[in-house]
């Protein structure tokens, strides 16, 4: 039997900016022969994310950098096509990270790759890397153990029809909160407002967020999630109420600064309003992924949460496709299909 | 009987970057008869505070602002000179909101004012206005209602020869922590580590202040209590820990600036390390302020507690007395004595 090629794309360059194809090295070998506890998993979906981002650069952050020379870090959804471990079947369907390439292949129990069996029949596969997945978890811990929602409170969400800001909008209306979410474009604000069923969408695109906010949160914010950072953050700051809390999640628009980051110069807004900015990062609540995921599901099958994905075909997009998550392209969570499932 | 004079300090214009003895008028009037339920304090010490700078401009804060052509607010310590109320006898000490003049006049009762009265034999009158005061208050409810410090962490506070900066500071060993102040000067720095028992002070005029926190916080920086803002405050986010939690008091570095304020470019170091910045106003606490009191106090019977005030003699030196605060030329808590005991 010949060995499957296996195509990856390594990390050639830390990106100055914007990455650009030099960033990126395309590679091929063949999938090895694996020896007993190990699988090989073919990539069916990976998850574009705007973290990918800051996993590219030097220096202490909550996870290593990926090395040059070394496999694009990337979750995603896989089939077991050969197994030597009992953990996992040939034809089960897992979740973890697979990186950017053809085939996984590594021990069932890698602690890196962190593994683990979905069902493929309670959502769509796409779903396990949205809802379901790292966005999901990040928007539904974020916003329920940082931000400590109370119904009647106004939460904001930037990036709104993003992966993260989809759930966050959708479990805070569970939560009976008022939700206004932030988006670039019109068919954006539309979808997070007659598809995902938030009060009022701002078009940071095309009118006054300021404006906007006054307009559809005539009570103030008591919670802001913050995908995007920069001049929406500041922004936002002025309209905080007392207690408020800002869960700080990422700051896409900052991500390819050449120049230093921009500060929100309106913190002091803290200050004024014994308001509190809090850090999230998604692994810290891993030992609950079980509960979220239960819930959310729950919610799905009554018809009352529902996921847009956007799914690019083929991993020789995959320079591509990250650019569009920068650009504000991407409509609903960026998925890039490896291989037709 | 002539009735006295009272000198006042007036808001004569809203300052455009450090206040100059034009944003002052001084006037002078004759203390007017009271009527009943009123009293007349002769002022003796009045609080100069960083915080007053923000009371003199316009717009939305936790206090309204001073208005232009009235006495300039201030905390201070008088002595009942006329009553006709029953709350306050003719002899009593008080504290409170008695503005920039040497008599205040009016309600025993007045919610703005809301005097006190004090125990001229348990303490200095001036302490009162430092650890037994606002600044002591401020530092005492943020650091432990705020900052919630675990014995063996690292607090890092800077204006750390400041009122709000002792107080932080002593509490915080008191609670079984590290603590390393940042002030500017050898004197100050001595003075923190020698008279009040701070473990190390960074001089940020003569050393650089990451050197000194890689030197000083060999685990990292658990809570940073935060009076100056700026670089300051940038260079702390690179050096906290885990769960850090950062106080936001103040941000005297930024107070008289006339471009925008300066954000804190490394927040995203809030998202890396799952860390809350948090804003503090100490009017939250009014109704356990007697409870730090009693703390403090009892410290400070015990010889474990010391305050250190910079007295300057005399009304007419209100503002060139304030504008030390900005310049640092203050050293302790900032005092203006405007009668003999």
């Amino acid at each position: 039997m010949t060995a499957n090629m296996n195509q990856q794309v390594q990390l050639a360059a830390r990106p100055v900016g914007m990455p650009k194809p030099s960033d990126w090295n395309f590679t091929s070998e063949p999938v090895r022969e694996i020896g007993d506890g190990e699988i090989v998993v073919k990539v069916l979906y990976l998850s574009l994310d705007p973290a990918m981002r800051g996993w590219m650069n030097e220096g202490k952050s909550y996870i290593r950098p990926v090395a040059i020379g070394e496999v694009m870090r990337a979750g995603g959804i896989g089939k077991v096509v050969a197994s030597k471990s009992p953990k996992f079947a040939v034809g089960d369907t897992v979740s973890g990270g697979l990186g950017v390439q053809q085939y996984w292949v590594g021990a069932a129990n890698d602690k890196t790759a962190a593994l683990y069996k979905v069902d493929p029949a309670a959502a769509p596969l796409p779903a396990y890397l949205n809802a379901l997945g790292m966005p999901g978890m990040t928007g539904y811990f974020g916003l329920l153990d940082v931000g400590m929602p109370k119904a009647g409170e106004t939460v904001v969400v930037s990036g709104a029809a993003g992966a993260v800001g989809q759930t966050v909008g959708q479990v805070a209306k569970h939560k009976g909160c008022r939700v206004v979410g932030i988006a670039g474009g019109k068919d954006k604000c539309d979808f997070v407002v007659n598809e995902l069923g938030f009060d009022a969408c701002i078009d940071y695109k095309n009118e006054s967020v300021k404006d906007g906010l006054k307009t559809h949160c005539p009570n103030g914010v008591d919670i802001y999630f913050d995908n995007v950072g920069g001049d929406i953050l500041d922004t936002v700051l002025t309209r905080i109420n007392l207690k408020a809390r800002i869960i700080i999640c990422g700051a896409i628009s900052q991500y390819n600064n050449t120049a230093p980051v921009k500060g929100p110069a309106n913190y002091l807004s803290l200050l004024v309003n014994r308001a509190r900015m809090e850090g999230i990062v998604v692994f810290d609540y891993a030992d609950r992924y079980p509960v979220a995921v239960a819930e959310m599901a729950k919610w799905m099958k009554e018809g009352n949460f529902r996921t847009r994905e956007d799914i690019v075909q083929g991993l020789e997009n995959f320079p591509d496709a990250l650019l569009m998550l920068f650009e504000g392209k991407n409509f609903g969570k960026l998925v890039l299909q490896v291989a037709a499932e």
